[in-house]
């Protein structure tokens, strides 16, 4: 469904932005807390914060992180989603948003209005408020950039830096093909998984794949050592090759490292017992110098998602 | 200056992603702390916060927000001002942002670095820090929507419910002919002056002027009552009539009610010892009926910015 409609009645420009306002929050239902908590005031008053805090920031944007074969309640969704696998890379909890968007007078008020039904669903399914936003007239665009905070609860907050040489690589679900399969959208952000990791404390450092594997590891790899794939271990999507889990991106997966210290066996085991549906690989380790076995990858011979070219 | 380029090698293209987010780290310098607690990381990470905390969302689009007779440098403060007096109106102290940024690949570098010096100049200013931000590709568009906390520091929030009838009307600054003029850009946000006004019990609401006081006011306006402007009384910017004042926008002053209770003289003493060099007026009040006066205006004849159209 495109986002841009020709009649007239449909379009937001007809709705006017008194109206639209109104519809928005319609829409979004009690996920939209009333001011001073929610929209309607210059800010949104948030409560005092007992525990350290995360704040990340992504857009989607017409032509680029969807079209119009995505249903606008998926985009919706996405937008929340691209967001949720940030706080989950941390290990935190989602806890407030506010949504700045940007949007031709000739959308269509029914896209509209299912981009923020899917946005509403998505945001009552991880307990997420959306508290502010924005709405800014733009011609030839639909977009929306969203804010998400959310909270560590007291846990250790995971983060890129952690990992040491000989430390072993994980990684959660499979890779590659998202554009292709639909999986940029449909996917579930780890949220469970990344909480549970940052509570295990042999785990040394997460992050979330989104431009590709190849190229997001080197933000994990610590001074001195060079990551060592094995290319036999890679989950890959049904259908699509090794290049494609390096290169594709838009996985939303959760790549992580894992002390040497640690008993492999119990970590797969205990994992097992609390993630039944999440699949969970070793695809390598890093090693002090750049070895190369049979199965190892030379990874710059892949280049993952460039987002200015 | 245009943000667009014919210049390959100035182009933000020919930087490329990762040169283009270690330039943009050089240009923010201080106002960018490093990670856990800035960029680098999925998430920033900010500290668990003792009071009440504010959030909003603004963003600047080129076309709407700017042009290219407007500096770069003072396109990237106007992102944060925005921003910065919407936290003035509920008496906030602004505390970190994060920035989302759409960019075609003709961007000027050059553009960009003084869009980022300029944001960085005004963000060091007002202790504002740049903890996080996104950059993403789109065709023929440069814009930027900024997400600024802030903290109450155990004051009072101001909001725009608490006016009653018989409250005064005040406004700071003068009014009218913003894109004209320039202040559109040029303004100072009232920080200093929504801080103060927080602390003073007689203040019953508050909100800051951006689409026009004919139209904002109606935020304000308790229900049953009407507010009856002077228009005698409207503090118009030079050059400018009754007309602007009440209708152009973008005046980023502070629109608030005292309670008929406080003493009028003694208060716009107090406010004139405070601050020396913003105008304070009174320029009307709220009355039970629509009574209209010879001075007063009927607003119904005025129209604040629409922004869907």
């Amino acid at each position: 469904m495109s986002p841009f409609t020709r009649s007239r009645s449909d379009s937001v420009a007809a709705l006017g932005e008194a109206k639209l306002i109104t519809a928005i929050r319609h829409w979004l239902g009690n996920v939209a807390p009333k001011s001073p908590a929610g929209m309607g005031d210059d800010c949104a008053v948030l409560p005092a914060a007992k525990h350290a805090q995360l704040i990340t920031v992504d857009p989607v944007i017409y032509g680029r992180h969807f079209d119009d074969k995505v249903p606008p309640r998926d985009v919706g969704a996405k937008l929340l989603k691209r967001n949720l696998s940030d706080i989950a890379a941390m290990g935190g909890q989602p806890t407030v948003a506010v949504v700045a968007l940007t949007l031709d007078p000739r959308t269509s008020q029914k896209w509209l209005e299912s981009f923020y039904r899917g946005l509403a669903a998505c945001a009552r399914r991880y307990g997420v408020s959306i508290v502010g936003g924005d709405i800014t007239q733009a011609k030839d665009t639909v977009s929306a950039s969203l804010t998400l905070l959310g909270t560590m609860d007291g846990r250790r907050t995971l983060t890129r830096r952690g990992a040491a040489t000989g430390d072993w690589i994980y990684v959660t679900g499979t890779l590659g093909g998202s554009l292709a399969s639909g999986h940029h959208y449909r996917f579930t952000p780890r949220l469970a998984e990344g909480k549970w990791l940052s509570r295990q404390s042999a785990v040394t450092a997460a992050l979330d794949l989104s431009d590709g594997l190849a190229k997001d590891i080197h933000a994990l790899t610590p001074t001195g050592a060079s990551p060592m794939i094995d290319a036999a271990q890679l989950p890959l999507r049904s259908g699509f090759d090794a290049k494609a889990a390096l290169s594709d991106g838009e996985d939303y997966e959760l790549l992580f490292t894992l002390s040497p210290k640690a008993n492999q066996a119990a970590f797969a085991r205990k994992w097992r017992q609390q993630f039944t549906r999440t699949r969970l690989t070793c695809i390598g380790r890093f090693t002090a110098s750049p070895t190369q076995s049979e199965n190892s990858l030379n990874l710059e011979c892949y280049y993952g998602f460039e987002h200015l070219r």
